[in-house]
């Protein structure tokens, strides 16, 4: 890995100080690493990346192929400059559709950036040569991936998911665990057809606003690989733009497959164009943050109008999905008062204070066919937020979590009436024992429509680890049937998440989605665990943490304890030491077995009477365990 | 917490080099913590240690007592003297039984640390005082649990342990959340008779060696708590003795509640004499480690003999559960010649080696019967080692996994036949999918003797992350019914685990039991939870780092955003800064919901019109929010 700086030197330093700082973010491989890009059929232009991890000389292994979201950062070849953003990847495809038109922006007001008109210099420079004509509908057209689908369409972005599903997938289905994956429907192989029926019937999503032309498109459903999101966002405490553009590539980088900018306080609106500009997944926010602070944080202020400027202005941009937390309807809000710990979201308690103040129904609520105007005309995905979740175990699965459910799942009728695309947000803090109930109900509530749960944490008592007591209760709803799964990091609950706190995050979930895929029965998932495994069995070292979802931190704990580059290519490990290995023992048996007859059972007996002998002869000395424990 | 060196110089200093170092261990209170000792009513002289965590006093709440295994080390009224070892608990209670004779020990010989005769200069130097007359059963009767329980004696470790598990229960029954505890029998309330009950018939094991009378005695069982195993022990290329004692403190400092000394080379005998005389928690060993350093490491010269005087010398020094590998037998070892990665238990390699060399059946196997001999007169429990568990996901489940456990089944029955207590070992690795059944197999099959589980890891694909990868498949083995976690650390595969990886091992691993706990509604388990939720809620900051696993870092995360001092008692915190606050909105939610109709329903529609007015009245400026998510 290289800290590279994509670019030493602003071409303009008259911006404020903080933006005078290099805009560092890391490039380069992972190690034994280098990326391909696959071609479609129906579309050959398309370049689809996978990542190729290269095994050493000995396994006698093709490389291994892996998901990879990181984006052109870890190509060798691509030339990254954060001044001026990620090549366009989708104009073409957009266009070609023929039912977009470039058309004036709305003008970026000081309230965009959380800024009093005259009150103080601004102090996020604009991102440089901001498109000034975006994209929208043509007609009130929806360009929606889903409208598409459902007239039958294979579009460029669904062939390119399709590949990108199917990793290896072809040699992996002989071995294939079948699995429990609770209804959920994994094909043996994704094909573009397939991609384009479960998007049709809202089963997935492809979130690509027409203005995001940067995206590599990725799908979220349960019939595909489970993905992970990263929470991003400087807050009126601290960060800076230059910390937020550098964690969305150290978050990609280590393989989160959306990106949220939660971004309080101010320079909201340049700190997500910067974002945005240099991103290749997908960016969700969540608009009502945006809004409070144009009304200067006084949720009573807000009003519609104010809102839906915001979506306008986040559209425009190429935000590609919207959490809008419409299912806060008021009769809920009272339910929550007997809650150990009442309403704990953000986007939910702005909206309650709303409702409460105004003894009114939510604007988000009553206004949302209006917001699916919107969401159409950019294909914006929807991310039906749950304001109701329960923000510790005691409040898990009550009424007022649930009430919002089934309003999640209204709304998602009427976004589907309208070709918007739909994902549904969930808890939370939940003990183990309630969770499938989550999966269940919201599978039966919102129709099948993808789920995107934050963790859930499975207790409450360990902060500063709830990225594990998350990660336990991640993996099973993952496994039940959750599409995206929202990382936690060590920080939950305590403070901002540094550099170190999101690779720890997105590395926690990487493994809590990977978990759920192998217990669903995905075909390809299962051909990583094998590399790996074998590897260490070998002790081929190097594959061993090239292989792993961090080879930095298995290379840095390997050396703690054996640091001499000799310990690498050892066929020992410093659990048990040169002294017996349980891994040579398997590979005496194993050559003893190989001797036996095909039926084994028959072999042990018939070759019962020349086993002692025999490997008595072949035995050498015993060296080394692989394992510390009996 | 203060790292206090128990003994700063050592009253001998003759000792070899490595033992001329500081015998440091941390002692001390935990934050906001102290000790209290509660009495039995059968037995009113037992002291059985509850650790209380003092709350502020605006919580209005009284303290929260938690079960506490560190023993005198975190009481601030205690001596520690690392050369002396612990204050005797048990002796009386063990010879009031009348059935226990002291006798000459069997002598201590070089080979016993690792050593040839003459070859090398002792590195460990002995433990001071070491007792010469060691208790045994007179007469070859059985001193176990087990063998009292079955008579209908109440000992004075049931009456503790029920004590021990029962903290706040009766307080919790009301508010109790029934869970899904899979056929497990959780009493409202843990009574002595219960206890005993569950020993009699073998559901549940009180590892208590009548040589380790400085134990604090716990039980392990699917009807109680859900326990943690840290590994300690040195081995042939690292580690010394103080800083294996150091280990054992630390463990149990942040929850361990048994110790497992795994060390291998050379001294093992007297490390574990320095670390039995130091710790207040059950020692469990692997016997044929210490057999197998007596033979110069060559599995084949590994003899019945050799291994028996093995378990005399270490029952005699107080150990309290061995783990014996007696279900790996030779027609099962051809088994695993098919895996990816064959046989990876320590244990289970050398007899696979020691079988197929003599082309024999394990020694272990043919000489159950002799070694319940031993361990019924010295209450040594057995840890049935699962010496074919999978090293993979591609091998778990298979055929030699579940021959093996099969025949663990045989040997319960055997040890329960001479009132020996049991548990059973289980994987290793295994998908989520996979998981239930090594649980159900396990009841069925051992006939509801305790199981004792390593992980299971969910994944391969996360060296230096495994401590998540293995609680994932550990919370929920947990929940199905595990009575014990064996907890791995992030250096499992990789490396030697020093201090700071035994402590997040420990915590991730009360992270997976509790949440077990939770899930199969044990009656006071939720009581922590909801005690730091109310604490979160408020803002109790530092109520909320007291009350969570690991004091220190939750802190220490809060400070790395926010340090300033004023930070804790705000009401705020770094996600959302000063600005809007999910938690107090919500206080305003439940201030108005709390002049609402006690029918809420009703009160919602009725109290909708003086609503707005009421809300408007009452809200001041918003602050804060509490996590940082949409």
């Amino acid at each position: 890995m290289a800290d590279i700086p994509a670019r030493t030197e602003m071409p303009d330093a008259n911006g404020a100080a903080q933006m005078d700082a290099q805009m560092n973010v890391t490039t380069g491989p992972l190690p034994a690493s280098r990326k391909l890009y696959l071609h479609g059929q129906q579309y050959p232009d398309i370049r689809v990346p996978v990542r190729e991890i290269e095994l050493e000389k000995s396994a006698m292994e093709p490389p291994v192929r892996v998901y990879d979201p990181s984006g052109p950062y870890t190509d060798a070849d691509a030339r990254i400059d954060i001044m001026a953003g990620l090549a366009d990847v989708r104009s073409k495809w957009i266009e070609a559709r023929g039912d977009v038109e470039h058309y004036d922006a709305r003008e970026v007001k000081p309230e965009d950036n959380g800024l009093r008109a005259g009150t103080r210099k601004e102090a996020v420079r604009p991102f440089p040569n901001v498109v000034k004509r975006p994209l929208r509908a043509t007609g009130g057209a929806a360009v929606t991936q889903m409208a598409y689908a459902r007239r039958g369409i294979v579009t460029p972005e669904m062939e390119y998911v399709a590949i990108r599903e199917n990793l290896g997938r072809t040699r992996a289905i002989e071995n294939r665990d079948k699995g429990e994956s609770f209804g959920a429907q994994i094909p043996d192989l994704v094909t573009p057809e397939f991609v384009r029926e479960e998007i049709a019937r809202g089963r997935a999503i492809i979130p690509a606003n027409i203005n995001h032309p940067e995206l590599e498109p990725m799908i979220i459903g349960r019939n595909f690989l489970v993905k992970i999101n990263a929470n991003i966002g400087n807050s009126a405490v601290a960060s800076d733009v230059a910390a937020e553009v550098d964690k969305m590539v150290w978050s990609i980088r280590w393989g989160a497959d959306t990106v949220m900018d939660l971004s309080t306080g101010e320079n909201i609106h340049n700190t997500r164009e910067w974002i945005l500009r240099n991103s290749p997944v997908p960016i969700g926010t969540v608009p009502i943050y945006q809004a409070l602070e144009k009304v200067g944080g006084v949720a009573e202020d807000l009003t519609w109008e104010i809102f839906r400027d915001t979506l306008i202005e986040q559209a425009e941009q190429g935000v590609d999905y919207f959490t809008i937390h419409a299912g806060v309807r008021l009769p809920y809000v009272p339910m929550t008062a007997k809650r150990v710990t009442g309403i704990v979201s953000r986007g939910g308690s702005i909206m309650a204070k709303w409702c409460l103040s105004h003894h009114k129904e939510s604007f988000l609520y009553e206004r949302f066919a209006e917001i699916c105007e919107i969401c159409r005309a950019y294909d914006v995905s929807f991310s039906l937020g749950d304001g109701l979740r329960p923000g510790s175990i005691a409040d898990a699965n009550d009424e007022s979590q649930f009430a919002e459910l089934k309003t999640l799942g209204e709304l998602t009728k009427t976004a589907w009436d309208m070709d918007c695309q739909v994902m549904i947000e969930g808890p939370g803090h939940v003990p183990m024992h309630k969770i499938k109930e989550n999966m269940d109900i919201q599978l039966e509530e919102c129709h099948e429509a993808p789920f995107y749960t934050l963790g859930p944490l499975t207790t409450d008592i360990a902060p500063g680890y709830d990225h594990i007591t998350s990660a336990i209760g991640a993996a099973q709803i993952g496994w039940y049937g959750t599409a995206m799964l929202c990382y936690v990091t060590p920080k939950e609950h305590l403070g901002l998440p540094d550099r170190d706190d999101v690779k720890v995050g997105v590395v926690t979930y990487k493994i809590a989605a990977h978990a759920a895929d192998l217990a669903k029965g995905h075909p390809a998932a299962k051909l990583r665990d094998d590399a790996l495994s074998r590897a260490r069995f070998d002790f081929r070292w190097r594959d061993q943490f090239n292989l792993s979802l961090d080879p930095e931190t298995a290379l840095n704990y390997h050396d703690q304890t054996l640091p001499a580059e000799g310990a690498k290519v050892a066929h020992f490990c410093s659990m048990c030491g040169p002294k017996f290995c349980s891994m040579k023992i398997t590979q005496d048996v194993r050559d003893y077995a190989a001797t036996l007859n095909t039926d084994e059972m028959t072999a042990v007996e018939e070759g019962m009477k020349d086993m002692s002998a025999k490997f008595k002869e072949e035995g050498g000395e015993i060296y080394v365990s692989e394992t510390n424990e009996s």
